[in-house]
């Protein structure tokens, strides 16, 4: 089940398995943290956009029944994703496809899902931006196959009125992010900001809209704090990562 | 020098009295973490709009030997401004003027000023708002003489090019004022939002722009949680009212 370089790791909270690669792409605390902030829906469809090894999606499939169909570039990401779906004997409710988001539309309905969920890459495709010399990882964080815009309008397109999109991405990138979906007919409901700890600066920004929700109502939830002052997981996270106790 | 109805509070931090009235306007939190919010300049000139009763002028003024001058509608919330002005023995460095915001610029020049300061009415003007029915309160709740885009637009053409901007308003007005802002040619540079408690949704939103400057850059500071688990004021915020210990 495992090739050359490849682990098994836990995300003890949801009782997942997932199959991970250093040389590829590992999960971070972003994709839990993603995975935890929707409304999730009981059933209908949900759609992970750039799912990478498939962390989001699986970390979400104990929350509900609904189908979860995930959405990847990279062959060898998408086939680890793959296995981890059978690894979890989730087959039935999970699928993988090795996709293009450009191509979305020759596999999905637009106007047909209930969620999208997207852990996108960060940063500017730019060519002055320092990428990472293994094209894996630089795939996985910069625009270089997807740019916001490609990701949120897609997402668009796929939800149903009244669907829900969530998107985690960076502090400073959330102008852009707030007028993007606001173009795309995506209405900005719930944030939340993350922050390393409680005296810095958000490092991590969470954004749930509504298609063709009302441009009112927009909530700031809680801060959610990382890490306390000795240096380890706050509450929240911890729980996220290992359950409540 | 006190008018019927009327007291003497103090900022202990800022080693301030200020005249007050219940029946007329008393200032609040927002007021003094509007006036510990943007860097304040050292020297030039400090504009302070809906100055009400001068709150957040006079809890500016010992941070810097800028000039400040207040601008309020109001004759009875500007004449009790004027004279904590005097309480205070700072005639030299403040002024407030009896003024509709509308006619601001038939007593100053644009591209004229380093820092605006502002703590707006936070509520639209609505057939279907409640409103206090004291006109005093109204005025400054509900936005009856000045709106939103009333207070941007003033304070956009009072700036100096790379003059700074702070804000004090509700969080639920955080995109029609992102909006306005960059309508008006001031980017939003620093965002800091302040929660009840640590488990709440923010209440009070602070925004730092800069006119003209770069669409860039964009900092979410550290979370500011107003009150500890047992209800008391956390430290920072105490330090705002009473001074560090």
């Amino acid at each position: 089940m495992l090739n050359n370089g490849e682990r098994i790791d836990q995300l003890y909270a949801e009782d997942i398995q997932i199959i991970q690669s250093s040389e590829v792409f590992s999960f971070s605390l972003d994709a839990v943290l993603l995975a935890n902030f929707p409304r999730i829906p009981k059933r209908g469809k949900i759609v992970d956009l750039c799912a990478g090894n498939g962390a989001v999606g699986l970390f979400i499939s104990k929350k509900t029944a609904a189908s979860i169909d995930q959405i990847e570039l990279q062959p060898r990401l998408a086939d680890m994703g793959r296995r981890s779906i059978q690894l979890n004997q989730l087959d039935q409710q999970m699928t993988m496809h090795t996709l293009d988001l450009k191509d979305t539309f020759s596999q999905f309905k637009p106007d047909s899902t209930d969620l999208v969920v997207c852990n996108p890459p960060y940063f500017k495709e730019l060519p002055t931006s320092r990428k990472n010399p293994n094209p894996y990882l630089a795939a996985a964080r910069h625009e270089i196959h997807a740019t916001l815009e490609d990701v949120i309008a897609t997402s668009s397109r796929l939800l149903k009125m009244n669907g829900h999109f969530a998107i985690v991405h960076r502090p400073d990138r959330f102008l852009e992010i707030i007028d993007c979906l606001r173009y795309y007919q995506i209405a900005p409901k719930r944030i939340q900001f993350v922050y390393p700890k409680d005296d810095k600066e958000a490092n991590i920004l969470l954004i749930e809209g509504i298609k063709h929700g009302k441009n009112e109502g927009l909530r700031f939830l809680s801060p959610l704090i990382t890490y306390d002052a000795q240096g380890n997981y706050t509450k929240p996270v911890e729980e996220m990562l290992y359950g409540r106790n």
